[in-house]
């Protein structure tokens, strides 16, 4: 029994984020990481405790969210069978002693979805930002070529206590558009809350002429939160994957 | 008023068919077309008469139904407005007198999605068959390459007196990978009751290694309904375009 208590397994999940109040659990709330650890209790026939390599605010979804616990892997079979079909994991394999999927991730890699079209689509409704206006995508571009590096993101996150330190290291930052959608790949170290949908919110305004890239790039040296822009909604952002 | 009643408006219609029972109105049933009659009965301000190029079953889906009434356009954005988020109109143009979406059309295409790997994945649920078994994606496209051409279909839709007429010229039919899923494109002059999704199922029977491609090809000789395989689910196909 010793020893079965010290493997560490690591799971990959995906999940549509709607029906859930984010990943953390919280009383009253149907959350991920609820349905996730009531699954595990049920096929591994003991409780096990959670860690998560990104804490997904509420509709927020997952690609590739990395999942760790003390405990033994699971058949993916089964738990699949026995979650609801919105969470699915990917994939489950053994980690090393003490492996954290919190504390081990060197980054986090995350995408942000927007419908630039004029009409709205019902597939994707709840998985992309509908976004019928004007959109400079020139500007898209060289505002996410501001990101990379080490900036203060303060004006990106709400004020009000939640982080102490607000530094973070953007890896990468990108545009890309595949059909009517304009997606955001955004890799960095960690990322405040809610630090990609200010992000996005304050890119569009910016694409749209409200704007400019260099007032932009300035509130990456520690403005306040009201110099940035508005919060673009949950639905549209993935964590897409996890680096160790 | 007599020659406003003469306008004849064509709309292209995408819509995520999972809570509705099929295009066509039925009694005490949520339809595609019920829904778009109503809403554009609120913005023209007069009732009009729908008729579809694809009489989609319960659970198709769309990208590009077309359809066509006599009657005004009406404003996009008002429509989309009313509509429920399952349905949008992509465009609305005037079309010649006396054109009908149904009879006018010279070929439909639609896809099928079949979702190709171990795990279920919280965004293709109710957008493609999941099918978790193996499959030989090489007897796929020589399932395909046996469908070009004019053939008797008889095998591939229910018994039961809904045709007279069995015969069905396919133009194009391939498979392509992409990602973890593989799509079915085929277009045809039209298409018999739940042609594409006993096709489909057909079709997964051999590359599952359960038959042969020849016994598959020669099922479009005419044979009887028992002879080719089971019914794909409707939430994996989507009516993809329409030809005039």
């Amino acid at each position: 029994m010793i020893s079965r208590t010290l493997l560490v397994s690591r799971l990959t999940v995906s999940y549509d984020g709607s029906p859930f109040a984010g990943w953390a659990v919280q009383p009253g709330e149907r959350t991920v990481e609820g349905e996730l650890a009531a699954a595990l209790a049920t096929v591994l026939r003991e409780p096990v405790e959670l860690t998560a390599a990104g804490r997904t605010d509420r509709g927020v979804h997952a690609l590739g969210q990395v999942v760790s616990y003390t405990g033994p892997l699971p058949a993916l079979r089964s738990v699949n069978a026995v979650l609801p079909p919105e969470i699915a994991v990917l994939a489950a394999e053994a980690a090393p002693p003490g492996f954290s999927a919190r504390h081990d991730a060197r980054s986090r890699s995350y995408r942000y979805r927007v419908l630039a079209r004029r009409q709205p689509s019902p597939f994707e409704r709840g998985r992309a930002l509908w976004y019928p206006y004007r959109i400079d995508e020139a500007a898209l571009h060289a505002c996410a070529a501001a990101l990379p590096g080490r900036h203060d993101f303060t004006a990106f996150t709400p004020a009000g206590g939640y982080h102490r330190h607000f530094e973070r290291h953007v890896l990468h930052a990108g545009w890309e558009r595949r059909g009517d959608v304009l997606e955001l790949s955004i890799e960095a170290d960690s990322f405040l809350r809610q630090m990609n949908r200010v992000l996005v919110g304050t890119m569009l305004e910016v694409a749209n002429g409200r704007r400019d890239v260099e007032q932009f790039a300035s509130l990456l040296q520690g403005c306040p939160r009201p110099d940035a822009g508005r919060t673009a909604p949950a639905h549209g952002l993935y964590l897409a994957s996890v680096r160790y």
